[in-house]
């Protein structure tokens, strides 16, 4: 399909006879969309001999503007009001205090379409024409029919005049995301105000001394005891996030990691037996502060939040684990083997089915990452730094 | 602050003798960050006689290369390691398919920083180098430190040579809104897959038969039970709104729905009153399939969706009424006053509190819409045609 829209500059260009004749009989009837203004109007009109009144005063005279205009040809006139702003009551205001809205006309040639949009007092004038015409273009090339495309270009330039300090701001309804698609984790984990906080969880003294086996035996055996209690907890959220979820793909995917944390309790439980701490002795255990406060602020961010504001609440634990397990095991200082009790806690979380569980939910955060709007990027920040300082008064225990 | 950064493209156009010393002494060592890949920093070390190898074989090659430069001046040299794909271990691969890795060696005479990105097979060539340099001046400006604003220039290059089709794409993190700021509304009620949906719920032959008073009174008062039964869950629902809002203003905003609901139920007895019917009456009847189906949806978007899909879930009632009640009041075939005994309906609805709730409840759609993503828009719009279809089930109850 094509389009050929008219700005009316081009009637400033016409010389000869000869141009001026191929510009009405011509020009103007090929015209998809004469976009124009109520001075470029009289003009034109003029000079086509066809102006009966050049005083426009009232929302009839545009109106009959408007259909002179199509009787020269065009399949649509659009006839910007901006030269004549109204009262509410598209009347013509005595006092400028008055002036509220501005109203277009489209006129097909049947129907007379009124396009009301806010009155803003503004200094841009110049090139306002040549937006419209551009954005009703845009609209047409997107399949838009010519009422609507017209009335979205009206709401277009309204935005972007009272949004545009002096300017038309033609970026109102884009927005950029502050990373690049794929690297949403490592911009979170970089920014100034996640970076010293995750340091702190990622690089607790508590986490150094597993990794040197100095870690107090009982204050080891208090954090299991957490661990397990806050796995109960984690798991009903994970529940409510299959919930939440609308694809049965990810409601089975909520499943899966509720009976996965199932099996890392039964592990846990071994684990513990070593340690000489029995089911029992588990689960008689009161939660600590630390362990209600993290677990009761991801239950409740499952349910106040949306789906993915709770993916980042759960994101502090996942990723954390993975990252200190890694650098412990990659750490020469680490103490090895039988010469720490704790070596088999950092085996747990390098094998392959944990590190499996990391990069699957890595590729999901870096899958809605990028559906996500900037705006909504602070929050989710937000609530991922929260959790992560949770997650750090787990540490916090053990100085106690 | 000033940054000077250096393309090497200046190189070929170094010709005298003098302009050659310029380069060397003088905008070498003004150089915050020197962008240069291996084919250009042969060239520019071998002019300088400093080169010890031209041929660069492994990742220690490519790191003494960037100490190399560094000691002619720059700040920063980094240094693209995309003429030499690695292997997954950082060696120099024997087959092409092996070609995993590509390492940016970032230096500054001191530490060596190896940024790595996926290497992807491309036509890509030219330009690229332009693109880092642009690439790190913004993040610079934005105020990032160098190693930083240098790992997000590698990041936005990666992402936009993976999603560029041959051609790398510049906007990979933008996204744009389908409606102008504050024409949220307007733009959902015109789409193409609402539009229908819209129009059978406000033109509906409930509505019409309110309009013209020749609905049978049975049905009225049917009508009226339900809805009562309605507003008891829709408050609930308010009441999940004010959970999931994070400010006080908002949480209270949610309190002064509940009770405007709370007044409107009461009018609502007065008015069933006139019909016969006693709250008793009313209590003690079963919320029909169409009443449950409503509120329920709601409800569980209530749990499920954010407190944003929340409001759009709200929305149909909100403005179909206003809308519906409006039309009847200025269409000159409505029956008026004691010739209807409908006319009150409509009067409660084009009344002053109401308008201002709409008027108040539009601005909250509009507020929120743009801090939606694009991609979100389309589940939001989801949500609002069920909905709408569940309020126009309320209607079909009179066919019954």
């Amino acid at each position: 399909m094509l389009f050929f829209g008219l700005r009316l500059t081009l009637v400033q260009f016409i010389g000869s006879t000869h141009e001026t004749r191929v510009f009405y009989t011509q020009l103007l009837p090929l015209t998809t969309v004469l976009t124009i203004s109520i001075p470029e109007t009289v003009r034109l009109l003029n000079k086509a001999e066809a102006l009966y009144q050049s005083d426009i005063r009232s929302l009839d005279d545009l109106v009959h503007l408007a259909k002179a205009l199509h009787s020269l040809g065009p399949g649509f006139v659009f006839l910007r009001g901006g030269h004549l702003p109204l009262t509410r009551n598209l009347e013509v205001p005595k006092y400028d205090i008055d002036k509220e809205v501005i109203v277009d006309v489209l006129y097909d040639g049947t129907d007379v379409s009124l396009i009301k949009t806010a009155y803003i007092n503004t200094e841009i004038s110049q090139g306002v024409g040549y937006v419209f015409s551009s954005a009703i273009a845009s609209q047409l090339a997107l399949g838009e029919p010519v009422p609507l495309a017209t009335r979205k270009a009206c709401q277009y330039v309204e935005t972007g005049i009272s949004k545009g300090n002096g300017l038309i701001n033609y970026f109102h309804s884009t927005c950029i995301l502050p990373f690049s698609r794929g690297h949403f984790i490592e911009y979170v984990l970089n920014r100034e105000d996640v970076k010293p906080i995750w340091e702190a969880h990622v690089h607790h003294d508590f986490v150094k001394r597993i990794g040197d086996g100095t870690l107090p035996i009982e204050k080891f055996k208090d954090y299991l005891v957490q661990d397990y209690l806050f796995l109960v907890q984690f798991a009903r959220a994970k529940a409510l996030s299959a919930y939440k979820s609308n694809s049965m793909e990810a409601i089975a995917a909520g499943a899966e990691e509720i009976l996965h944390i199932q099996r890392e309790m039964s592990l846990h439980l071994d684990y513990c037996a070593e340690f000489g701490l029995s089911r029992k002795d588990i689960e008689e255990q009161e939660e600590h502060q630390a362990c209600t406060a993290y677990t009761r602020y991801v239950l409740d961010i499952a349910h106040s939040e949306s789906w993915f504001g709770l993916q980042m609440a759960f994101a502090p634990c996942l990723l954390g684990y993975g990252i200190i397990a890694r650098r412990l095991w990659d750490d020469p200082g680490t103490v090895r083997e039988q010469g720490n009790r704790y070596w088999k806690w950092i085996q747990n979380y390098v094998a392959d089915d944990y590190r499996a569980a990391v990069a699957a939910g890595e590729a999901i955060l870096e899958k809605h990452a990028v559906l996500q709007s900037s705006s909504q990027i602070d929050s989710l920040v937000k609530i991922f730094v929260h959790a992560t300082k949770m997650e750090t008064g787990f540490w916090n225990m053990g100085n106690e």
